[in-house]
């Protein structure tokens, strides 16, 4: 693409997004061309918009349009379980399933020594903080089931289990719909040394 | 992803982007997220200039932030010869080759009478009315090399003719680089048809 100094710069600006290539940047630079004004400008306005208005959730560290992200402000929510996560990118996931009721805290990593994230690192004094002050009974460590994440865990159930409440970690094992054949040797073994009477 | 109606809004807008799925799209809704203010504002405020300041060239009808697109306002191009393609997005590739040193006209399409598209649909009266009205000794027709790209390279060749201009149109042939075996054999006849001696 050559001519127009605005459309390298859009073609510039659309590469820089994760997982864009030349290619798809000259294809979102032609849709952009092609589309009418206004379609164009909600791209524009969204991309202000969420630099605008989200923010951490005062109490989770979640994404946030207030003080509070969605799921602390909600009356629904079980305040006694809280769920452990890395990223706030985590939590989606675990929402679609529907199966967590409780509210959840992000820690903004994983323990990485060799990286220089330790515990001050992350916001693991803010989780302890919430632990002391209000009725937890269960906290659920749903680090990433890799190095990082189990080091994580496994030093966060240290911290807590003294507190008298019941830590927890989502079990590990064969996912759903996949091949035993195909399965790692770890996840089998997990998956053995999971099982469940039926 | 919930929670955020804002976060939620981005998504739908990077989505309806060419060739971005919903994971890809969540991917750029975290970059933006996680990128600095003055990164996303760049892409934000580069989609707004785009629509802006590019509209067509009011001679090749090009994508241009002038009256005139940098090629045909370039003092260094020949105005003697025309080429003929359908969108804007031809005229990057050809400029990259670095072989071609006339300017350009763009139709705006290609004739497809199943679909309604006929010659009053394209930007050919404009063309003959530049063909009449300069000095002109060459229209190369670099129409796509498919049914649609061949009937309007007939049809304009047809029609300039008469005008006492060299019409031309580049070769078809086999890919450089390519495989004589996997070529199709349209392409491999017209390649033999095109034989050239050594």
């Amino acid at each position: 693409m050559q001519s127009a100094p605005s459309i390298q710069k859009l073609l510039d600006e659309f590469e820089r997004l994760p997982g864009v290539g030349p290619k798809s940047a000259q294809r979102m630079v032609y849709y952009v061309l092609n589309t009418d004004r206004a379609s164009a400008m909600r791209l524009a306005e969204a991309i202000s918009e969420v630099k605008d208005t989200v923010r951490f959730c005062e109490r989770c560290f979640n994404y946030a349009e207030a003080d509070l992200c969605e799921i602390c402000a909600s009356p629904k929510r079980d305040r006694s379980v809280i769920c452990v996560v890395s990223e706030p990118r985590d939590i989606p996931p675990i929402e679609r399933t529907a199966v967590f009721d409780g509210v959840y805290h992000v820690l903004g990593g994983e323990l990485a020594p060799m990286e220089g994230i330790g515990p001050d690192e992350l916001r693991i004094a803010e989780l302890m903080k919430r632990l002391a002050s209000s009725d937890v009974s269960e906290v659920v460590l749903a680090t990433n089931p890799n190095i990082e994440g189990e080091t994580t865990a496994a030093y966060l159930a240290r911290l807590i289990k003294p507190l008298d409440v019941k830590v927890t970690r989502p079990a590990s094992g064969l996912p759903v719909g996949g091949d035993l054949e195909f399965a790692d040797e770890v996840t089998l073994g997990r998956a053995f040394e999971g099982r469940v009477s039926l």
